[in-house]
């Protein structure tokens, strides 16, 4: 088992294993090292317990999970917090993060949420931005590194490094700087104008500020 | 090779494959039986040189490819249409459309325009809304098919096929028939409110209509 499981007060980010496309494991594991609290959502339970990694909650609507199969999740993770969560208006994605909202962590960072499925991909994506100023959020991939525009951003990145800026919808009033096309008050749209693949400038501070709207960060690479 | 080349007008959809993750050659296959032209974008064409089908046209900026490329590419698929298009504020599938639209098709199937990078999948899936009224377009991956609705949507569909209504921005006005869970006169707005993980209620046909705005319609499979 990993050795992740230190008690730490709830200061530092959650770690929230969805159910798309699985990780890299050295992806997963650098994930591990920061996260005091591990928590899987719904069928993506079964290729965890593979992984061989402690789990502290396994939430969801449990549809389609039979009353053996939590006998078995039981024997192989304890202790274990089995969260049942019957909301059909909300996806296991937005269960799991108002879970971590209602136990005072500020931040999650979110695996497995993209891939396969365009459907669940491109939601998961996307309602990350409602919960922007209740917890930070971070998406991780193999390829992206997606969160949600809060207040300025900034932070330093080595030259060439892509930026790509992605609207949630309408976004106004977008200011940057530091990237090699740079946006002076203007407005992106998803579907007609998004800031897809930029980069920094050199290296250097990127900062980047919005009048109104959600707009998404990614750090992406092939 | 593929036998897939046989002159035909173009009333059929052409067939795009972009720069994502690849798909499962069954699914290529089948479309290939349909496409009588085949236009492959920039460094895609590496990885589809292996599959031994057929290439009719190669797009892009190709702006890291090398000279020596361009005859190996050459000698491997004649006769073959290089079409450079250099323009920096289109991404590459956004300049293959608009080739296809000039060229006359009808409609296009697009294939590895999701998975891998999100900020790539999310404007691929996005960005297909601003043409659904010159050309038909339908994306494909192995979990997915995605398409914008255009005026009235009519389909029949076996009972409870996963059907996701997925709004690029707002969409309002949403009436639906036939969907375990119906809209009637609804909005949608992404990030907020989705239609993710709707249905057909039953053996037979769905319907979808909406007032303003630019909804797509995801036949999704795990």
């Amino acid at each position: 088992m990993s050795s992740h499981h230190i008690v730490r007060d709830e200061q530092e980010p959650a770690l929230l294993i969805a159910n798309g496309e699985s990780c890299h494991p050295e992806l997963l594991g650098q994930l591990l090292e920061w996260s005091p609290v591990v928590v899987v959502l719904d069928h993506a339970i079964y290729r965890v317990l593979d992984l061989d990694i402690k789990i502290d909650v396994w939430l969801g609507d449990f549809d389609q999970i039979q009353e053996t199969d939590f006998e078995q999740v039981r024997a192989r993770q304890y202790p274990l917090d089995i969260v049942h969560t019957p909301d059909q208006d909300k996806t296991d994605l937005e269960k799991g993060i108002d879970y971590l909202i209602e136990r005072g962590f500020p931040a999650v960072n979110i695996i497995w949420a993209t891939g396969r499925r365009a459907d669940h991909a491109i939601t998961n994506m996307t309602n990350i931005v409602r919960y922007k100023d209740r917890i930070r959020i971070v998406v991780f991939d193999d390829h992206s590194k997606i969160f949600p525009l809060v207040g300025r951003f900034e932070k330093w990145y080595a030259a060439k490094t892509p930026i790509s800026l992605i609207p949630v919808g309408t976004v106004t009033g977008i200011r940057t700087e530091g990237l090699t096309y740079n946006l002076h008050n203007e407005t992106l749209t998803l579907g007609y104008r998004t800031g897809n693949s930029n980069e920094a400038a050199e290296d250097g501070f990127v900062c980047i500020t919005a009048e109104s709207g959600d707009l998404l960060i990614m750090e992406c690479w092939d």
